[in-house]
């Protein structure tokens, strides 16, 4: 990280999120739902989850542009019992259907129950644990599965695309502290990884990818012609397929060979599926009790003797709070490549993109 | 397994669960209870899981008649919304109280509501999937986390064990085949994977163990002494943390350096946590759409392009119901050593375990 830092061009969160909201309004977003989703995607660049930040901005400007994403979608709910509903997300962005489908399952949990919503119908969704967090604050344990929205993974043993690398998240709430969030995708390594090491011409470690005929790989050029390989191999695979079927066969959504790719035909719906669900904390364990326990919990992680080199134990997701904490006072580090890109597509569109000079 | 078959001893399900039920009613566990926990752990067996099966009989065993776990559990809910429970197992066999707690969550969901139980004072429940193939047999989709029931795993850079290989599983429901289950702990390899590479002096993969000092090692003494390794690195970490959490942060189960060691102490209690959910198909789909879509993904993933070499695609849990079958037939599998111990055992209580002579 430390590398891309020092090659990026600062950029303060206000004007990254006035770019934002002026160019999905261009795209015909209207302002109140454009905000709504700005914050969701500049979260991920403040946190220095990049790759699921602005760096797809790009990507999801040219869907709303070209029809592949609704940018007026009248979501819906199209089953629903007291503690479950599936909501159809009408086409409309990931960020704002996620963020429609957490609501709904907060509220239908707000007396005590647990309660789950299934998503069809919406887009990729950015990060997932921006929703898992939105429960995290109501003393929930959030919970959210999604489809990857590109096929990249075969089933163990096969040679051909079937999954996504299905990322999910869980956030288990902290009062003092940012949530302990586990937010992760199923591959051992990202594909934007591999395509890096294809460019600099360097072998890839014998986990992260298979080549066209399915066998592992450490030449990147083959990798980028085959699969990602899911962690832990079989396990991963299994993981992998339920976190898709979570996504999916409860609300309806794209499956298998019915996914789409968000690259190419950006003028065609995906369909993408989610499923977020809440366990309201007090239902299960007094408040107080949860968090002296949870601290108690955290003490004995971060308090054990360290490996040889290792100057702290961090909490899953505690780096990018810090990181938050830094890139909201320093602006967000953007990828040179990146912020021309967006400030050249800003261009054509009349909206400004301006560096922190820093 | 081909190798284990071959030197294995085979004996009739029948007579592994007479004996089994004999044994435990020795131990005090009321014959009707015995028979629930007998089903339940023969079953591993029969799948061929034999990781989890009556390898760990003896320890079952030793703690009932140590009174490190109660025979006579009177397990009761402690606190409960509509949708949710929390189950106090009275320190029962896991078994016992892990199909209590799924039986009450599928009760919960009867008129279509999600529903999850979190549980305290139970004990190390065998394999997870058979928790979550009873809610797939009532077309829910079944989910289980437990904790490990002893630590070998360190926080992510740390040289502590403070973790479990805290499994989990997901089941979906299928029509006229098995469900497709997830059913995973979160190392690698499994430590008796190191135990018998250190027997046999062979080097182990570099992903599977750390030693004392925390480092990766290939040498399986030093991983003995040390740790196991969670898949993907830090992403298995947080895996392994979220399902502990999960188990025992709504219950008041013990977690971290709270946790005792299954294996010694086997006159204490442990006090370990476990989270059931279920979530009703119809409540979210059409039984007949999901039931085609899930056979339609079957066919899909199946059906792909095979790598060289690769004879069939397996769904998740196919491959232990198809060893099933084939052991209900021709008798169950018993690593030679395993019998002796058993019939040792049981000699020693006047209880018999015949071999099948095949």
């Amino acid at each position: 990280m430390g590398t891309a830092e020092g090659r990026a061009v600062r950029v303060r969160v206000e004007d990254l999120s006035r770019y934002c909201v002026a160019m999905l309004a261009k795209a015909g977003v209207p302002v109140p739902e454009a905000e709504i989703a700005t914050l969701n995607l500049v979260e991920a660049d403040l946190r220095g989850v990049e790759s699921h930040g602005v760096v797809r901005f790009q990507n999801y400007f040219e869907r709303l542009l070209a029809g592949g994403t609704n940018p007026r979608p009248a979501m819906r709910i199209v089953r629903q019992t007291r503690t479950t509903a599936v909501l159809d997300g009408d086409n409309g962005l990931g960020h704002l259907v996620g963020v429609k489908a957490m609501e709904l399952a907060m509220e239908k949990a707000a007396d005590g129950d647990c309660a789950f919503v299934a998503v069809r119908n919406s887009n990729h969704y950015g990060a997932a644990a921006y929703y898992t967090e939105m429960a995290a604050r109501r003393d929930m344990i959030g919970i959210s599965f999604t489809i990857g929205a590109i096929n990249h993974m075969t089933p163990w043993g096969g040679a051909e695309a079937m999954l996504g690398n299905n990322p999910f998240s869980f956030a288990f709430p902290r009062r003092e502290a940012a949530p302990i969030v586990l937010d992760m995708a199923c591959s051992n390594a990202a594909r934007g990884k591999i395509i890096v090491a294809a460019k600099d011409g360097t072998p890839i470690p014998g986990d992260w990818a298979s080549g066209p005929d399915g066998m592992p790989t450490t030449d990147p050029v083959e990798a980028l012609k085959g699969f990602v390989l899911p962690l832990g191999g079989p396990k991963g695979y299994a993981l992998t397929l339920a976190v898709g079927l979570l996504s999916t066969m409860l609300s309806g959504a794209a499956f298998g060979s019915e996914v789409g790719h968000m690259y190419e035909n950006v003028g065609t719906a995906q369909d993408v599926g989610h499923l977020f669900g809440v366990l309201p904390i007090a239902s299960f364990e007094d408040l107080e009790t949860y968090h002296r326990r949870i601290e108690a919990a955290v003490h004995d992680l971060t308090g054990v003797r360290r490996s040889p080199g290792v100057e702290r134990i961090y909490m899953p997701g505690e780096r990018e709070h810090l990181a938050a904490r830094r890139h909201a006072a320093e602006g967000i580090p953007l990828n040179r490549v990146t912020f021309e890109e967006l400030r050249a597509l800003g261009g054509a569109h009349g909206v400004e993109l301006a560096a922190s000079g820093g």
